[in-house]
């Protein structure tokens, strides 16, 4: 397993449209690698902490302080394996280090101490699945992509806007592009971009540097200077403490927030470019289906669309929506190459798509359809941070 | 202990200038109070989490999942009495309250599983101590000024600018008042705010709601609207996750980033009024030291200057500094009451000073100070957010 991965990351680097495992056959056979001792903190590493520690092969290592526990277990590992087991070290500590190496990028885990869910104190928390959660950073082959660089930077702020259909003030984080405070007559374009199940609006920044992604963009003069708006997508309970499951999920509310609180505070607070010409939407996971239901709904809000992980637009859909082909500019569609290795394969009850062969179809039919799959990375951030990289040169372009 | 606190909030309240205890022989000898029951979740627990919760007098009580532990406790508790152990409930989960109410405001804590020092996974996290610790929240009797009303909101954004002094981008925060969008031609006041030891750049917003103090103290016209600029001020140490100690701190460092780094990239990043007059420096605990190193040798940089809970200026303080007496308009210093009754209680060694004496000596010969005590609070955030609510109402009045 881990010899097929570290392959496949050589096979595989900047092509962007192999998604399925190579065959393996003769390393297969050869037996487990060695585990390289060049190990090093995380990146996400709380300030001084020197555990958990990740080697040049992607392999994670854990050390936690809890001397008179009976057990810990990281909840990261290898596919199916349930975790990582930590043992008892002579000095007290329980040490550990995963079956194999993990896929290059940014992964969530809690620890479990004697049956109970805590998370790692050596690690920063990020929000996801409903709760904060430690993480950590296996480095990329393709980091500088979204690396802090000696670059004009963007700022990322907090706003808090009246939402009458919620009765509350609710909290967005917008991107101005570097150049906005000192350019007072610019007005900009603007992409609003959702977080997937049971994350929020810290996700992506904390998790998916989407700042530092358009800086570096920016500088490279590779992608437009926009504004990015992020909010809280999961609107469907409201009661505050009770986020809504996905069973029964329905975007009316959040699209009522988006749509109409969001959108006219933004264009009455920034230096918007106020039109669909000049709006965007996208989103990962739940996100993505966020998106598609939004922007088929309000054709005439939207003129670029993306979809991360969360759906595909097949030629049915486009011209099941009226105005879509028309009017919208492009419909992005990506994957984690490891989520489409999947869907292949389908396990039983589920009808098994192929999304490179609907967006195919889709351009095909003359619509600007973009197919994007990230290298070897599953349902996870480094999916979406290059997805988000893919899809922003080509917003705006007209 | 905690009839004594109950009874200080009623004395107080309303009452900035009273910090001693008032004696209560009578219900000294009344026996413990009955504990209570109607707790509810604390208002910075994580979505969903019923614990930990606080009652209506103060006591806080945690409940904590982890079956096959032997022993949990919580580090919160009354002075010296080293936190609250926590006892295994029939349904396996851990319980405990603890022996009395805590002080209204927001408390630091962890938990200490079988040795190991955990977060409690029901609360959000919150920079302090090195670390990001477990928060709670007793509700203030005064909590209003700092609450999230449906009043215009400024906005807090991320800046990452560049420090030649430390080869880093460093990360700021900067809360814009409301209407700054807005208003193209105005330009603003500046105060820069900093954090205590072991915090960071966060802290100001994230347990002090230094935006919804500003928000509304501008709503009511209470405050004129300006600026705040919070940044990481333990610079003393530059290594990459080797915070500085207290006992070795030189404040230089961050004299250079703030002053000759930060300040510059505000006055061309944002509209400020860029001179002296409206330029405003505080900072609590260390911050405080900070401060008061950072504006005596910068006396043509900044006019006004807040110490919360970080040392006071004596008279001899501003005839030894040149140009203080002329040129600086407020000296703003304030404590939380009960850690004045701990200075003038002085533990052996250390000489008793009186605060509110020297700030009084210092009013009396002519210069602008002035001393604010928190009722019933500690070296905590409910006194440093009390703190900002009287002093922003000071600044740049001219």
């Amino acid at each position: 397993m881990s010899m097929n991965r570290s392959i496949l990351l050589r096979l595989t680097t900047g092509c962007a449209l192999v998604w399925a495992a190579a065959p393996t056959p003769v390393l297969a056979q050869a037996g487990p690698e060695a585990v390289v001792e060049d190990f090093r903190p995380s990146s996400v590493n709380q300030p001084g902490q020197e555990y958990p520690q990740v080697n040049s092969q992607g392999y994670v290592r854990f050390r936690v302080q809890a001397p008179q526990a009976q057990s810990v277990k990281a909840t990261l590992g290898l596919g199916g394996q349930g975790g990582t087991e930590l043992h008892k070290a002579a000095d007290g500590a329980w040490i550990g280090t995963t079956s194999g190496p993990l896929d290059e990028g940014f992964h969530y885990y809690h620890l479990n101490v004697d049956g109970g869910v805590f998370n790692d104190p050596g690690t920063l928390n990020f929000y996801g699945s409903i709760r904060w959660e430690s993480g950590i950073e296996v480095p990329a082959h393709d980091a500088d992509f979204y690396a802090l660089k000696n670059v004009p930077h963007g700022n990322v702020q907090q706003i808090l806007f009246p939402s009458p259909s919620t009765g509350t003030q609710r909290r967005a984080f917008v991107y101005t592009p570097p150049g906005y405070d000192a350019k007072a007559a610019t007005r900009y374009p603007v992409l609003y971009l959702q977080h997937g199940w049971g994350e929020d609006e810290t996700a992506w920044t904390n998790q998916g540097h989407a700042n530092l992604i358009m800086d570096n963009l920016i500088a490279e003069k590779a992608a437009r200077p926009f504004i990015i708006v992020m909010t809280y997508g999961m609107t469907n309970d409201i009661k505050p403490g009770a986020p809504g499951g996905l069973a029964s999920f329905s975007v009316k509310p959040f699209e009522t927030v988006l749509v109409h609180e969001l959108i006219p505070y933004v264009d009455s607070h920034f230096r918007t470019l106020a039109d669909r010409n000049h709006r965007a939407m996208a989103g990962l996971s739940m996100g993505g289906f966020e998106t598609k239901a939004i922007t088929t709904a309000n054709v005439d809000k939207f003129a670029y669309v993306g979809l991360f992980s969360g759906g595909t637009f097949t030629v049915d859909d486009v011209a099941k929506t009226p105005g879509f082909r028309d009017k919208m500019k492009l419909a992005f569609v990506s994957f984690g190459g490891r989520e489409l290795a999947g869907r292949r394969t389908a396990p039983p009850g589920i009808a098994p798509s192929d999304p490179a062969a609907e967006a195919k179809a889709l351009k095909a039919s003359g619509f600007n359809s973009v197919f994007y799959v990230s290298p070897n990375t599953a349902h996870e951030f480094l999916s979406w941070r290059r997805s988000l990289h893919e899809f922003a040169p080509l917003l705006f372009r007209d």
